[in-house]
């Protein structure tokens, strides 16, 4: 395994770099920190509380602000909030962002770095499987609405996404499991079909978490997306194929109102979805598909609708419905992502709700274990 | 006169296009809506009041969205209420968003379209002097915090910039006068001294507001930005031109709460000080000072700090100090552009607060007939 990627955007390139230890990553962060008049660290309350000691020893004095845990810190009201206390702390264009953290707190801080004082940089430092192996790269930055995730945002790449794999040490396990899910479905939609043997190869080591394995799923994720954001930046073509599994997964957080459920459960199903769908439309074939479904089960990952929901209550048609609310969608149509094949994926296609309501009715049938009718 | 200006920007280019006809403008917008899905029209209570009938009549059943008026459009309060109601109402990523206003509706919307779901395309048909001078061309949004004004914002380029002057005939008095004020400045900062001798020799025919005088003071205008930003579209070094006569400018604004003044009255003055510095700095030359004192003289624009606030109240130390919570400033110290000749800047430099302090003060008794004890 290498430790650099470069990911060219349209505004210049960025390093995504591993590091082993601690020390050599605060070297690098201080000696970009150099350039800049100050330098600002975001991270959420609960990062705070296990790493703030960490930062205090490696970074002494450089400020820290803190954000609420979770989505809530993903809305415009904590943006003016915390725009306003950097503009009272003299914080000007000449300063450095530093995300330190999981999905939101990289979603939050690139946002905000997008529109203060119209940009200024900001670096990654992913804390969560999630973030390491996909939402710190790309460049995609975003807060929330009440009407949905995401709705307000910006491409806005990162000056380096800096990953170190120790990190993963104090991340809860149903977190880890939300990063495999999009590891999985980053090695579905790879071109080499050696990432997703690899998984297979690997399941053992995986569920023991070996520190080696899971820094080795960074970097061969990482390799995936930035091959598919550098062809296509700002979503107009393949780049829809890395929301393989979220047109369902989506539905699923949304009708849930986000509680109870992590993104990466969500996308977990949502991607065993999208290979049955696949398998019934037959654009995919039954060995693939059940080597796909296969996968998700032998890493204990969810992958039927009973394993997020246990009463197994979402209505087919209630999904259906949700499934036209993203963003991605044009004419207020569904548009959903087909596989045919490990690494070949169809362009998003229009699909008939009806349709798509008897195979979701179909795909809860067929694993089921807690009898709805609906 | 052409009728057509080509702004070339690192993500594409875009025309800004003069017509001298409603009918035609119409159609050109038109044809630009024929590559979306849905239109959307962004514009505030009043213009709604003034243009409400003209929309309907040429673009029949094309959605509206109503601002409230002047600067308090500007916050991420708003942004959000507008996003919410846009996300309701089911707009996509596949929209025309069209700022039809002045210099705070197109930073809106400009702002807004750069941050709904990620981005969305937009193009500006400015209805004020100021927007068709200055701010419509340059790619800068923004919207303001209580700390300060713009300083939550984007560079983001419209695709289009429609010019009509025609709408300046519902414009008020006070309105042509705060545009006037951003052409003499870009007369003083364009390379060529001929647009500086043009308004020398065309006062009268401004201050009756001839309409072709009017159309050609913005196309020349436009000129000089545009061969500004596409030098230095993120301003990093001689954008700051543009900011000529701002510095001041803005601090007047903000020590009056932006209450009873509009910006291109402070920016007025803000140039005659800026002139006036640097006669007294000896990089200006006498003369040159006074063509430019005098040309704001003659077309009646304010150039005197009395001639915003009669009483002539504003201290000096007051200014100062606010000239330093500028945006562009870094380490909160004040940096000033200077003149040493038309069509001849110096880039932004430091300067001693005691030493601006001492200038403010000349510079007020110098055009007083208030007397203030400071």
């Amino acid at each position: 395994m290498k430790d650099k990627i470069m990911i060219k955007t349209s505004s210049g390139s960025y390093p995504v770099v591993w590091f082993g230890e601690m020390a050599p990553l605060a070297k690098s962060v201080e000696s970009m920190m150099q350039n800049y008049h100050r330098s600002v660290f975001f991270l959420s309350y609960s990062i705070e509380k296990i790493y703030g000691k960490v930062l205090d020893h490696f970074f002494p004095g450089v400020k820290r602000l803190i954000l609420p845990d979770g989505e809530k810190a993903k809305s415009l009201r904590i943006t003016e909030e915390i725009a306003v206390k950097l503009t009272k702390d003299g914080i000007h264009r000449n300063t450095l962002f530093i995300a330190f953290g999981g999905g939101v707190t990289g979603d939050f801080t690139g946002f905000m770095a997008s529109i203060y004082m119209r940009s200024v940089d900001f670096i990654q430092i992913p804390t969560t499987l999630l973030a390491m192996v996909d939402s710190s790269v790309g460049g995609k930055t975003g807060v929330n609405l009440k009407t949905g995730k995401n709705l307000i945002g910006s491409f806005y790449p990162p000056r380096a996404v800096l990953i170190f794999p120790g990190f993963l040490r104090t991340l809860p396990d149903r977190e880890i499991n939300g990063g495999l899910a999009e590891v999985v479905k980053t090695a579905v939609i790879s071109p080499s079909k050696d990432f997703f043997s690899y998984l297979e190869k690997n399941i053992s080591g995986i569920l023991r978490r070996d520190p080696a394995i899971l820094s080795e799923l960074s970097y061969k994720s990482i390799m995936v997306k930035a091959s598919i954001v550098q062809k296509d930046e700002k979503e107009q073509n393949i780049r829809a194929f890395l929301n393989l599994g979220h047109t369902l997964g989506h539905a699923i957080e949304s009708l849930l109102d986000y509680k109870g459920v992590i993104h990466g459960e969500a996308v977990s199903v949502g991607l065993h979805f999208a290979a049955y769908y696949s398998k019934e439309k037959d654009y995919l074939d039954d060995h693939t598909y059940l080597r796909i479904r296969d996968l998700l089960i032998s890493l204990k990952l969810p992958y039927k609708m009973e394993d997020i929901h246990k009463e197994n209550k979402l209505k087919s048609k209630d999904l259906a419905v949700n499934m036209q609310k993203d963003k991605k969608v044009t004419k207020s149509r569904i548009r959903f992502v087909f596989i045919s094949g490990i690494g070949r994926l169809l362009l998003p296609q229009e699909v008939n709700e009806n349709e798509l309501v008897q195979t979701l009715k179909k795909f809860k049938k067929a694993y089921q274990t807690v009898i709805v009718q609906e």
